[in-house]
C-alpha cells in the first residue's frame, strides 16, 4: 500500500481543505473524458481486464523453452517493462532490450544469442516507430536466416488491434499479435501487452500487480479525503513555479522507475496549454541512497528551485543481518543491524536534511518493494500525472512536440515525401 | 577526438573573445591552486602516472582465475568505473555494483555466485562511507565462511595512502591495497585504481583512454584559442540562469555516462558561493535517441529554461546494414542504410528541433565511442567542471552539504556521538 507523508509542508492540509471544490471539479472533468475513446483514458481500465491476463499466460505457458527474451521496443514500449522486469523477476530468462539504434551492442547481444532458445518480443503501438522497425529488420533477418521457416516461433508482436504496418505484417505472416487497446497511450501502456508480456516469461506475480493497481484506481474514483493521487496531484499543482521536480526512489530493484516516471511526467506535461503558455516541471531521476552521494549536495546548497518526492519503502521483503567484522571496528555501529535499518535511516535522514535546507519535500511511503505495492504506486502515478493535467490545461496524452523532430530525422534518411526538410534552411531561420 | 559545436548559438565566438581576460585570469587561479595538494587537483596528474597502471596490470594478470568481479563503492567509487566498463568490457568477466544497501538484491547476489571464482573490490577515500562498509561487512564475511584463510586472496581494496578504517584493515590483514592520491577527490577518481582497477579485470584498453585524458590535459592548459574546456565552461557559465542542464548522450554503450556526469557537476558546483549566494545549476541525464520518445516533448513545448549539451559520436566502431524484409515496406526507407546513419540522423534531427524551439543547445562531437575518445572527454568534463567552480566562485572539490545527512543517519542508528540529533527536534523547526 501506499502512504503520503507531508510533515514538512505545514499547511498542506488545511490548502487541500480550501481548494477542495477545483479538485473536484477537476476530477469530474477527467472522468467525464472517459466516454469518448479518443480521449485515452482506456488505462483505467486495463487492471481489471483479466481476459488479456490469461491469454498472456497460456501464450508464456506454451513457450517454456524460451531462455532469451529480446524485447524491441523504446519509450512507452520499453521503459515500464524494463522497470518491472528488474524488480520483479523470478525466472530464469534472460532479458535484452533493444531500445536504441547503435550497431555494436546489437552484434554484440546477436553473437552472444541462440535463435533456437530466442524469443524475440517487438512493441509499438503505431508500429511505425522507426527504432523499432530498425530493431526488428534486423533480428528478423537473423531469425531467418537461422532458423529457416520456423522464425515464426520465435516472433511475438505487440501493437494496435487494427492499425498500422506491425499489425498488417502480423497478418500477413501469421504471427501471434498482442493488442494495445486503442484508447490506450504508450506511456500509460505498461498494464497492457506492452508490460505484461516480457512480465509473464519473468514469471512476475501479474496478479498482485493488477491487484494493486486497482486500488488506485479505487482511490481516484473516490472524493477528495480518500483520493490520493488528486492529493498528490495538488501539490505539484501547488509547487508549479518550481522549475525541478525530484522523483528519488529508495531502492535498487526499482532502478528504472526513474526512467519510468520521468517519460510519464514531462511527455504528458510538458506541453502548450490553452492560452500559449509553456507549461510542465522537469523531473529529475534520484535513487537512495547513491544520489546521497551525486546529487544532495547541491540539493542542500543549490537553488531552491525543487519539489522532491522520496518514494521509500516501509519493510524489507526479505532482510540481511551485518555480521561483525574484527578489524573494522569503525563500522561498529553496523555490527548487528539489519541492512534494512540502514536504507530506512539514510532516506529518514536526507528527508530531513533536505527540508532543512528549505527545499519543498514529501514522501510516499511504499509498504514493501513487492508486486501489488508496485502496481498501485504506477497506477497512482497516472492518475496523478492526468489529473495535472486538467489542473494545468493541457492534453496529458498527446505529444505534439516530438513531430518536427521525426520529419526532420525522414528527411535527413532521405525518405520521399519529407524532402526540403532537411535542407539547412533551418540553421539559417537561427 | 572532441570537436564542438555551436551553430546555434550565433554570437558565442564574438561574446567568447570580448571574456577572453576573465578566462585567462579563471584559468591562471585554478592552475596556480596545483601547488598545494590540499586543493585537490591531483587528477590532473592521474593520466600521467604510468607505474599505476603498471601495479594495476600486474595485478590483473596475477589473477586470471577471476569470473565474477564484485565492486563495492558509492558515487564516485562507482559511477566512473561502471560508465567504463559497460562501454568497453572485452573480458568474459562479470560486474556486480554493491553501490547501494538494498538487501534483497545483495541476498540475490551472494546466491548466484561462487566464491572460489569471485574477486571483491571495495573503494571508498575516506574507508568509512557507510554504505561501502555494510557490503563489506556482509562479502567478507561470506568469503570467510566459504574459503577459510583464503579469503585474503579474494579481497582488494583501493583506499586513502595512509589514512582511514580501511588501510589500517589492509594493514592488518595484509589484503592488498591500492591507493587514490591523497589530493584526488572521489568524483574526479575516476583515473585512479577506483576505475582503473576494475578496468583492467573488464581488459579495457588502460593505454588508449589515459592517452585520450591527456589531450583534454592538453588543451586545458593552453591559450583560450586552442581551450576546449574552458570554451565550454565558458558556455554554462554564460547561461547560468538557466536552471537545468541537460546532459544527453546518442550512445547506448555510454548508457551511465550521465549518471557520472551529474555527480560531477552537481555535486562540484551545487554550492553556497562566496557571498552567500546558492548557486549551481541541475544535470538532468538524457539518453538518444529513447530520451527523444520521453523528454524531448518537454524540451521542445515546455519552458525555455534549459542549456543542453548533445554528446555525438560521428562514426560507429562497426556498423550494421539494415536488411530488406518483403513485408514491411514501411521501412524501406531504412533499407541498405547502416544503423549507424539512423542514430546520427536522429541526433541532427533533435539537435535542430531543440534549437527550432527556442532552447539553447550544443553539441560536443566524439570521433568514436573508443577508449581514447571518452577517455578524452571525461578528462575534459572535469576540466569543465574546475574551471567553472573559478567562474562561479565556489570549490568544486568540496561537498560540506552532504554532512548533516550523514549525522543524522548515525544518529537514527544510534551511532555513540550522535544522540539528540534524531529526536524529532528537527520537525518542530519546521
Amino acid at each position: 500500500m501506499l502512504r503520503l507523508d507531508t510533515r514538512f509542508l505545514p499547511g498542506f492540509p488545511e490548502t487541500l481543505k480550501a481548494h477542495a471544490e477545483a479538485l473536484k471539479a477537476a476530477q469530474e472533468a477527467l472522468l467525464a473524458k472517459r466516454r469518448d475513446p479518443q480521449n485515452m483514458l482506456g488505462w483505467i481500465d486495463l487492471p481489471e481486464d483479466t481476459e488479456t491476463l490469461r491469454e498472456i499466460r497460456r501464450f508464456r505457458e506454451a513457450n517454456p523453452w524460451v531462455e532469451d527474451f529480446v524485447h524491441i521496443g523504446i519509450g512507452g514500449s520499453s521503459l515500464g517493462a524494463m522497470a518491472l522486469e528488474a524488480a520483479f523477476r523470478q525466472s530464469g530468462v534472460r532479458f535484452h532490450y533493444v531500445d536504441h539504434v547503435e550497431p555494436e551492442p546489437i552484434l554484440a547481444l546477436l553473437r552472444t544469442l541462440d535463435p533456437r532458445k530466442t524469443l524475440v518480443h517487438a512493441a509499438s503501438k503505431s508500429g511505425s516507430t522507426a527504432e523499432t522497425l530498425a530493431g526488428l529488420l534486423v533480428f528478423l533477418d537473423w531469425l531467418k536466416a537461422h532458423l529457416g521457416e520456423g522464425w515464426r516461433r520465435h516472433l511475438v508482436l505487440t501493437t494496435d488491434p487494427k492499425k498500422g504496418p506491425l499489425r498488417a505484417f502480423a497478418e500477413r505472416e501469421g504471427i501471434r499479435a498482442f493488442a494495445i487497446p486503442e484508447n490506450v497511450g504508450g506511456r500509460f501502456s505498461v498494464l497492457s501487452p506492452v508490460g505484461l508480456l516480457p512480465l509473464a516469461f519473468a514469471d512476475a506475480d501479474l496478479e498482485a500487480l493488477l491487484m494493486g493497481a486497482r486500488k488506485a484506481n479505487e482511490q481516484a474514483l473516490s472524493p477528495l479525503e480518500a483520493n490520493l493521487p488528486l492529493k498528490t496531484a495538488f501539490l505539484h499543482h501547488l509547487h508549479r513555479h518550481l522549475p525541478v521536480h525530484v522523483f528519488m526512489v529508495y531502492s535498487e530493484r526499482l532502478k528504472h522507475l526513474p526512467a519510468w516516471f520521468v517519460q510519464l511526467h514531462d511527455e504528458s506535461l510538458g506541453k502548450v496549454d490553452r492560452e500559449g503558455r509553456r507549461v510542465g516541471t522537469t523531473a529529475l531521476p534520484a535513487l537512495g541512497p547513491k544520489d546521497q552521494h551525486a546529487q544532495v549536495q547541491l540539493f542542500r546548497e543549490g537553488p531552491l528551485d525543487k519539489l522532491l518526492t522520496l518514494v521509500v519503502p516501509e519493510a524489507p521483503t526479505e532482510d540481511l543481518l551485518l555480521p561483525e567484522v574484527e578489524g573494522l571496528e569503525e563500522a561498529e555501529y553496523l555490527f548487528g543491524k539489519g541492512m534494512f535499518q540502514l536504507l530506512k535511516a539514510e532516506a529518514e535522514a536526507t528527508y530531513r536534511a533536505l527540508a532543512e535546507a528549505g527545499q519543498k519535500v514529501y514522501a510516499l511511503y511504499l509498504s514493501e518493494v513487492s508486486p501489488y505495492a508496485v502496481g498501485w504506486l504506477l497506477q497512482h502515478l497516472m492518475w496523478q500525472t492526468a489529473f495535472l493535467g486538467e489542473l494545468w490545461g493541457v492534453n496529458a496524452f498527446d505529444q505534439p512536440g516530438v513531430e518536427l523532430g521525426k520529419r526532420l530525422t525522414f528527411a535527413l534518411l532521405g525518405r520521399p515525401g519529407y524532402e526540403g526538410l532537411a535542407d539547412g534552411s533551418m540553421e539559417k531561420q537561427m
